[in-house]
């Protein structure tokens, strides 16, 4: 298999929830405006705690320094996993667990912290740019490694022989066991056309910027109010590709014949890993979860924000998931 | 005739244009999500000095105190006038010209300012709430006047018996004669089916919010420096009506399918009236343009903007206008 790492050098930031009319300029430049900016990777995600944004240096010049802005300190770089056709791997299953054993637990095991972002597309797994070495050392025997650059993908093998992988990779295989939370709505992955996105612009608008706001025709919003239910939302325009990840709640503002699914129909529930927020330092956390995911061939989108990772799996796999943390959460750690 | 007071308060305001990014927030609330304001009455208009807004208490609320947003201290209500089928007039001119000899200059000799808003629809006079009695007393030998309540016409008469209307309108008839400047730009006035504007958004947000930002995928930028052209642009929603003022250059952006002008083809020509930014307080400023197209029967839209005046006169009247216009600046007010 081949790994990429991308022609990409991404920020992680975080807009506060009150802020983000501050940020509303700039982030519909960035999503609807593609002849008016150069940034190619962008991907903005609201959940409870605030809106995470990843994007390239381009983009992130977009975003005036701000109280309202957080920014995580790395430059983050995207890699990707390229099957070369012969599917070697006997899984059906998609997203995360197809890199679980190849690629997340060795990183975890390496003390590598990753960034996770899932799209209808691909996985995109995001490492800070000072591990590379690291990265690259732990990879390379496993996948041919090519690094993008300016539209060319140029072979890679690790020049620095002072990495130093930790032999004992076991004792990183012990972080700790996060709180989880499965909140009750169903969510789809979709794409569209991204030349049909400006038909889509007023509701996508709506719902990114403005779900907050009450509405002035409606007298219901009961809904809105479901405390079994979280709010998250997940639009990212990456090389040109979109990718959206909302509940049917709010799908069904949308037009049905512009978005589409892999399967019609095909519905995700969530895991939100945590309960204080994360932080950008801890690794394996995603391990932890696609780990035995992989081992029960379920599949799994994968999507970490600034405060919180959170998983997707089959509406139809989320009571064994249920139980599988549960069991995870009840034992001690293995010792 | 028929003249309705409408049910509108406005507020007139002005947003700097630097400050433009602080208001994209509301302002796209108000122009593209109509179930989540309770605003009837929008317009901005953008300007090389500033962007304009026009809008009732409700969208002014909107609009969060900044160092960018300047409000004119009044309120504002729009008159409308009606003609009730019977065309009394033989004119076949459009706009402000119908009104000038039966609105406006009656208003001009009792020194009542007005704000003009023309509109594919219609043209909207507005009055200083301050002066109602004053405009109710000057129009209602000419016209019924109704002041529309909830959905309600009330004819209204002027009840203020302490309102002296100045018996020598000869005084006012000679304001200041104020330079006036004619770009080379040719401008439509349009409209669209107010269903189908989610169809043009992300045009409509990139030529109102972002024109003056660089493009990126393009070199040409050698025609938004025309010095002998203006940037003008301006966009109202108002009662659900949805109108549209740009030149040839901005209209080449938007499907060609969609806007409509009146007769199709049909071009523009402005008039920017002032040197300085002409203010609220003054009086005939409108009357010294509308009087003489009047009396030459040229059809004339007419904008008020924050610093400046704008009259719209079909391209085939520009050269007889410029003339009376150059005639009317180098004879000495009439004595």
């Amino acid at each position: 298999m081949d790994l990429h790492i991308l022609d990409h050098k991404l920020r992680v930031t975080s807009i506060s929830k009150n802020g983000l009319v501050n940020f509303t300029h700039p982030l519909i430049k960035l999503i609807f405006l593609r002849n008016r900016t150069r940034c190619k990777f962008f991907s903005l995600t609201e959940t409870p705690e605030n809106y995470t944004v990843v994007l390239d240096e381009e983009g992130f010049k977009e975003l005036e320094p701000s109280e309202h802005l957080k920014v995580e300190g790395s430059i983050w770089l995207p890699l990707n996993v390229v099957s070369n056709g012969n599917a070697s791997s006997s899984s059906q299953a998609v997203g995360v667990t197809k890199i679980a054993k190849s690629v997340i637990a060795p990183l975890a095991q390496q003390h590598v912290s990753v960034f996770m972002l899932s799209t209808y597309q691909t996985d995109f797994i995001l490492v800070k740019e000072k591990d590379l070495s690291v990265v690259i050392r732990t990879l390379e025997e496993e996948f041919n490694i090519y690094r993008e650059f300016e539209g060319e993908s140029v072979p890679v093998h690790c020049q620095d022989v002072s990495v130093c992988l930790h032999k004992n990779g076991k004792e990183a295989l012990q972080p700790t066991v996060h709180p989880v939370l499965i909140p009750q709505n169903q969510f789809c992955v979709m794409s569209l056309d991204p030349e049909t996105l400006p038909s889509i612009a007023t509701t996508l608008i709506d719902v990114l910027f403005y779900s907050s706001s009450p509405k002035e025709d409606t007298s219901s919003s009961s809904a809105d109010q479901d405390i079994n239910c979280i709010k998250f939302f997940s639009f990212s325009l990456i090389d040109g590709y979109v990718s959206l990840v909302m509940d049917t709640k709010a799908q069904r503002q949308f037009p049905a014949d512009l978005l589409f699914t892999s399967s019609s129909g095909e519905l995700w529930r969530m895991v939100r890993i945590g309960g204080q927020p994360l932080g950008f330092d801890e690794c394996g956390i995603v391990a932890q979860i696609s780990q035995p995911l992989a081992d029960s061939d379920i599949s799994a989108y994968y999507i970490s924000t600034f405060s919180f990772d959170h998983a997707l799996v089959p509406e139809e796999d989320i009571v064994s998931v249920r139980d599988m943390l549960h069991h995870q959460r009840k034992e001690p750690a293995a010792s």
